[in-house]
Order: C-alpha cells, then sequence, then structure tokens
C-alpha cells in the first residue's frame, strides 16, 4: 500500500506520531518537526475528537485539518486523522492522506461503506470489544464498497484487568497476518493508558510482526486536552525510537514469521 | 414520557414487538396486527438495517418506513425503528415514534448529537461492551443536545460465556433505576440468542422493575432474514405476554423497589 | 434430592441464609433463630474460610462447625459449610448436612473428587471466570467419583463492568436446568456486592426457575468480619422473604418452565 | 532466585520446556536429551493431571515424579512439576526442583500456604480470570507462609475473543516488574493454543523483560495425551530457540526496561 513515497504492510516498519487531538498550529508544528526528526514518517492528530458531551472539547475541525495540511508542507509527513461522521468524509479526505476509523466507529457500517469510495486508504482500529473477526467483517466492508487499502490497527481489548487501561492483544498481529494480507500495525498508547508502558509494548509490536506504530506524543503532555498520560513527550518518543532499532533490524518478513517453529502446521 | 397516549416510565409496562427486519407489507401488518391482539402498545421493525456487507439485505429503507407507518394506521400501534445514520435521521423521524440507536452506534456521538434535535424520544440500547457509566453518558449526550426523552435498553453484553448470544445484566435495570429517572427496558431476545429463553428472561425483566420490554416475533421465524432463530412467532409471543400477566400485577413501582429490603442505605 | 426433612428440587423453594463466617456462638445462634423464623430452612456459615493471608481471619474452624451444630439443634435448620481443602473433607462432613464447593475451588480436581465418597450432598459454587460447560463437568466429576447430589449456584461471572461485585447471570438457571436435571440455586449477595440489591436479584432467581437462594445476613453487617456491605440484617432478610412470597406463589414447575413460549424448539 | 547452578530473575534467560504430562520413560529422557540440547536449563512434565473425570489421564504420579528424577540425573536439567494437592506436597517436593501451581489452583489458598514451608522454589501461574493484583496475593501469601521464592507466570487470561486459546496479556510482565521484585516468565503454549503462534508470542515474552520461558514440547504432538496442538517437535523447539538468540542478545536488564521512554514518570 502506497502513500506518497512511504510503502505500508512492505519492507519499512512505518512510525506514526502525533498528539491524540490537534490543538493549536504551534502544538502541531513543533510536534511534527519533533516527531519527524526522530523517524516518523506520519503525523496524527485529531481534528475532529469524539463529543461525548456538547460542552466537551470536539477539535478544532477544518482549522485543525488546516493546520494538519501545513504541517506536511513543512516536514513531508503524510496525514492520517479521524473521521467520525459520514457528512466529515468529502472534507476530511481533502486534507488527510490517510482516514482513521477510531475503535467507537468500528461498527458504524454507514461510515464504512462511505469510506469505500473516499479515494484514501483507511485506518482501522479494532473496537474495545470486537473479535478479530468483527474486525475483518468491517475491513471486508470497506473492501467491498470500492477501497481495498484498510490498515488494520490492534489498540488494546477490553477485558476485566484493570492495571492497563486496555488488554494489548499482541497475538492478534500475527493472528491478522495468517489470514489476510493487509498491513497491520499496533496503537501501544491505547492499549497501555500510561506512557511508561508505550515503548515496551512498542517493542512487543515490532517482535510479532507488526508494519508500524501509532503513537501518541505531545509537546507537554501534562497540559494536553486529552490521553495526557499515555503522551510521549518529544524526548521520549526520541528515545523510543532508539530503542527499538535493533529490534527493527531483526524485523521479521511476512515470510518467515512463523517458520521459526520449523514450519507452520 | 408520553408516545401518544402511551406513557413509558409510570405505571404501564410497555410492551414493544414486531420483527428484526420489515421484510414486506404482508409480514408486518400480520405481525401488527397479531401482536396489538396480544397486548404490545408499540411495533419494532428495522427498515435500515446494519450493512455488514454491501451484498447483504440493507433493510427495505424509506418503503420499509411507510410499511411502519401503515401498521400504525391500522392498528394504533406506535413505531419504533432503528436509524443507523446521522443523514438518516430527518426521514426516520418523520415516520417514527421512537428513534432507536442499536447496540453498536451506543458511542457514534455525531448521531447522538444530531438526535438531540430530531423531536423524537430515543430508545438507547447499550452497547455489547459498553458499561452502565458508558450508556449514561451517551444518554447524557442526547439530553444535553436538546432532546431529554431518552429510554434505555438493557440487551446483554459480551462475556466469555457462549451458552447464551450475550450474558443478560439483569442487575443493569435496578442499577439504572437508582441513579437515574430514565425509563429502562430490556431486550431479551438479544440476550438470549434463542427464543426457548425469551419468556423467561422477560419475567426477570418485569420483577426488578424494567419499565417495558423489546422482543421479536415473526409469522415464520425459521424464514426470517434475520435473527430467526430468537424470534418468537404469534403463538408464542401470545402465551409469554400471558405468562407475564401475574407479574405484571406484582410489578413493583419505582419507589418501593429496594424497599423489599427494609430500606436503602 | 433429600437433606433431612427438606428436598432440594422439587415444590419447595429452599432458602439457606446465615452469615459469611462464623463469628461467634452468640453471633450465630442469633441468626439462625431470626433467619429460621423468616422462613430460611438452612443455615449457611463458613467456619475454615480463604486464608488470601496468614493474618486474615481463617474462620473459627472446627469450633465453627461445632456451634453450626449446636445451632442445628437449637433450631432444626440443616446445615450448609464451605470446605476449602481434602484435609478438611472428614471432620466438615461430621458436622456439615450440605459440604459447599467456593467459586475459587471449583475446579479444585482433588477436591472434588473426594467429596465423591464424603456421603453428603454437594453446593458447587460457579467459578468467578467459569462457563455453564466448566460448571457441568466439575459436576460431573463429584458424580463419577461417587456422589450424585450436587447443587449448582450461579453467583455472577467476572466481566468489564464494575457497577455489581459480578454480573449476575440470570440466563445460567433456564441454561442449565435445561440439560441437567440438578437443582440450580442463586447467590445473589456475591453477584450483588451491595445488599441494596439482593431482595431485586433474588425476584430474579424465583422466576427463572431456581430451586432456592443462599444469602448472607448477619446481626450487624457493618460489624461483620467480611462481606458486611452485601449482607442483609435480619429486618431485610424478614422484608425480602414477604417480598418473594406472591413470586413464589407463581413459582414455574420445571416442566412447563419454557411452555411459556408455546412449546420448547 | 538459585535452583542449583541456575540463576532465574537475573541475567540469564531461563527456558523451561518439556511435555504436558510425562507419558512414558522413553518419551520424556528423548525430550529432556532434545531441549537439553536446544538450551533449554529446566524440564517440565506434569506427574500430577487435573482429574476432570475419573476416568481421564491422572497422570502417571509418584512413576512420572521418578522418571522426571532420572531425566535430571541423565541431562542435568533442573524440574518443575505441578503440584495439584496439599496432600502431595510432600511427595513432589522430593523429587522436584520447582514446585509449580497451575492456573485453576492459583487461589488454592490451602495449598499455597502448605508451599510456605515446602522447601522449593514456586512457579506461580496466573488463573484464568485473576487480575495481577490477584496474583500478587496469592504470591504474597506464599511467602508470608515462609517461602519467598516464588516465580510468577503469565499465561493468558479468558476474555471474548476465540482466535487464540487464551489472550496473552503480554502488558503483565512489565506491569509485575514494576511493582515487585520476583522473576516473571511467560508461557506462550497456553497463551496460543496452537504451535504455529509459539515462537512469536515467546519472542514478545522476551522483549517485554519476561526472565524466562514455559513451553510444551513433545516428541509426537499429535499422539500427545493432553495440549498436543499447542506442543512443539523437537525440531519446532530447536528453531524457536535458533530464531531467539538475537533477541535474548539485545535482552533488557530490569533497570532500563522503562528507562527507554526518557525515563519513567
Amino acid at each position: 500500500m502506497q502513500i506518497g513515497d512511504i510503502a505500508i504492510g512492505g519492507d519499512e516498519f512505518v512510525v506514526m506520531a502525533g498528539p491524540c487531538a490537534v490543538e493549536s498550529e504551534r502544538q502541531l508544528l513543533d510536534t511534527a518537526e519533533s516527531v519527524a526528526r526522530s523517524g516518523a514518517r506520519i503525523l496524527r492528530g485529531g481534528a475532529f475528537k469524539p463529543r461525548s458531551s456538547p460542552y466537551s472539547f470536539q477539535g478544532m475541525g477544518v482549522e485543525g485539518l488546516k493546520i494538519l495540511s501545513k504541517a506536511r508542507e513543512l516536514t513531508g509527513l503524510a496525514i492520517v486523522t479521524e473521521v467520525m461522521s459520514e457528512t466529515d468524509v468529502d472534507i476530511v479526505a481533502e486534507y488527510a492522506d490517510i482516514m482513521q476509523v477510531g475503535a467507537r466507529s468500528m461498527e458504524n457500517f454507514s461510515l464504512l461503506e462511505r469510506l469505500g469510495t473516499c479515494g484514501r486508504p483507511v485506518l482501522l482500529k479494532r473496537g474495545m470489544t470486537a473479535t478479530l473477526e468483527d474486525l475483518l467483517r468491517s475491513a471486508q466492508l470497506i473492501a467491498a464498497s470500492g477501497n481495498p487499502d484498510v490498515i488494520l490497527c490492534e489498540r488494546g481489548i477490553r477485558t476485566f484487568e484493570t492495571a492497563t487501561r486496555n488488554t494489548f492483544d499482541v497475538a492478534a498481529v500475527p493472528v491478522l497476518k495468517t489470514v489476510c494480507h493487509l498491513p497491520v500495525i499496533v496503537d501501544p498508547s491505547h492499549a497501555a493508558g500510561v506512557r511508561s508502558l508505550v515503548p515496551v509494548l512498542a517493542r512487543a509490536g515490532v517482535v510479532v510482526g507488526a508494519d508500524g506504530l501509532l503513537v501518541e506524543v505531545h509537546p507537554e503532555p501534562d497540559k494536553a486536552v486529552s490521553d495526557g498520560e499515555q503522551s510521549l513527550t518529544f524526548a521520549q518518543f526520541d528515545s523510543m525510537m532508539l530503542d527499538l532499532e535493533p529490534y527493527l533490524s531483526l524485523r521479521p518478513n511476512a515470510d518467515r514469521l512463523y517458520a521459526a517453529a520449523g514450519g507452520l502446521d
């Protein structure tokens, strides 16, 4: 899957990083420059945010999309941003390189079908309680609606365990790789819920064969509008990227992943 | 909450019954007449169905809404039907008396916000993996967006147990009743997944204080387009209504529900 | 199943009540007299308690068994008490009428097998995370080891929902009744985790066909060594028993339970 | 923690391998020699098996322990084997180097307390539905009963996902490492449930900081009495060990594990 000069699902391990929400031009451009310098290829940032209350932050909307676009021009990073509503598909597609579908929207079939004709690759996050079969069905709906370019994303599931925000289902990566040919990335930020666990879960994602990483980074996590406790600082993100390097050099290609056991069943 | 001459959340226990999907005029009108005769006050039936594949049945759409409307005229039943997409809100509100939000849409915040101004009561189903806190937050979003008329619906949650389609969380009813003043109904059909368990779960719903019931009924369940195995026949629905009668006569009013233990903590 | 003059699994709905733990002769005898007067037939009370720390209360042990025995003499109540260890089976069987296996021991196969030859009926509680299939397998092990007298007990399962201590799986009762002929009782105290929900969950248990109830009662719940927040006072237990009466008069016999839907599939 | 010349929880990554059950001297000795050659330091093998039916295989018992002992003499491997019953603690401790507590026994408090004085390190497996807090409480009980040498083992938890036998909670390793100083190992065999996923989950365990691995190996998995589908052949185990080598060379020491993010919070 090709996004400009970035190939996802091939030899390169693609890192997508940025804040949960676009909060200001300064916040986003600073983040973009910093994560690009550390090795990210794609910038994440929400312009439309889940509005669980009409009084809560709704994201900067089109203004946010324009800031993302400006960041792309300045840094060369591609842009991934969430689309939450069918009625926003066209405007988001105008600015974004990849259309993100959040965990809560994974079974919004109307939205998925509409994304079949949006002309952009879709990053589909696993629902909090979705089986891998459910996730694949949603991916198939997008594909059958006209858009084969779907990237799957494991981001943790809801279980009885509360030590982490979600339970990171690391086995989802190899299972998905076995049954389909779509790229699979991991989001250690939402799985962990706390920043200290993000780098170590990222490592796990790398070695089980993920094609990339979606990670939250913020200039001042403690002041973030949302997800601050799971966002890395610039320095932490840079350290994580250095930490991942030797693991990336060992990164399995899809073919030999299960060959480790002396051959698949 | 008043829907025509039907008061929900008061002394009356309100039964909503009908097929999963509107399949034809004949199917719906026959069902409407039969469930009305057995004591239902509201007719359910999906005109817009979750399209998990572009090739699967998508519901009859506006044609289905018109059939529902015709059934209302003939039987006096009010109509509840699902709205799956923001773009359908206006057309559904034109025909429906109650707008249903399905379990998969419980956190489609754009849709919820749009329903704040639809001018119709909303029946909000609990998501498969939603905590009661999540459910209440979604209800609050609808209310804060301008529409205080929300009916909550327990329909089973996803757990490790597979003997039933979902695990019917019967305690949800009294818990919700304690923390808010919204009507709470139960959907034993989706909880059970098999018709033989529907009447017995309906009973449980009655005695824990539910304000009503949402139940699937079909003239020929074995030929139903969807959810046939959990749909009651006309005769089974009638038997269930008779079976519930003595329990309904014992139905607690909200005030004395927890008084049974000699007073609340 | 006959325990003295009490038949479990037949026409009578059998209520088992008492404190979580035997704490003193006074506490137990007072409770026994009170619950007997309110209509309980069996006295519960733990003499051996789960020792999650060597410093925590371990129960009164044999001394507790003797107090239970004395309560039986004075009130005519039968005794159910937990056995936690194979090495205690003989001594517990000497004093108890029913041997209780706790949720944490449901898959302690050595203990189960040993109970096959203990000469007493066994009350087998569902494990927190056990499927109904798991529960039945454990029951079968006891039966196959020589003891067919097993009473199954639904007491809530562990799910993501935290509004209640456990999720009361009310459908477990009819499902178990369909696939085996063992008596099935419910424990609303451990499901609810708070006393205000106990009577309403007890009602649900009655109407879905349970054969009895296991409920925690304490003279002064706020001073209880364990489970105080979910224990009823004497007055609350008495109110609950009065509240249940009309539901009990409607209690289905096993034969017509599913007939409500006009016949089983 | 020292077991002969093997230090667990330090610089060495300790691999424990062998069959689910000891089935014969030939089967065990062949396996022992093969896994030793591939780099395992400890031999696993059940002599006492969960008897979910009195007719099912119960393990070879003391005979099995003697075969394990013989394997130790011949190969120098240390022995880990499960103890299921308090009454077997002494005999198992006579032959084993490490006493294994299975997932089903994690809250068998009588057994745990008895292990406090068994004189052997204990390998404590996480219960299928146990939170990390539950696991730590059980470890503390063993410690408080006199035995500080407890090894914790993550082996997957029960969730709604059925694509794998259990959901491998890889984050459990760093979370446990943060809150206690006990060694933590992973069991990818029971998490995966199928052998093709075992090596890739083993990798994930290595890179998140586990101190070792518990893995099922059998000369002829298809003929195994139990767990055949998740057991590796000798050749597959050898391939896995080779595959792990470069990851092991990167293995973090506990100190710098979370430092990757530029410092802990």
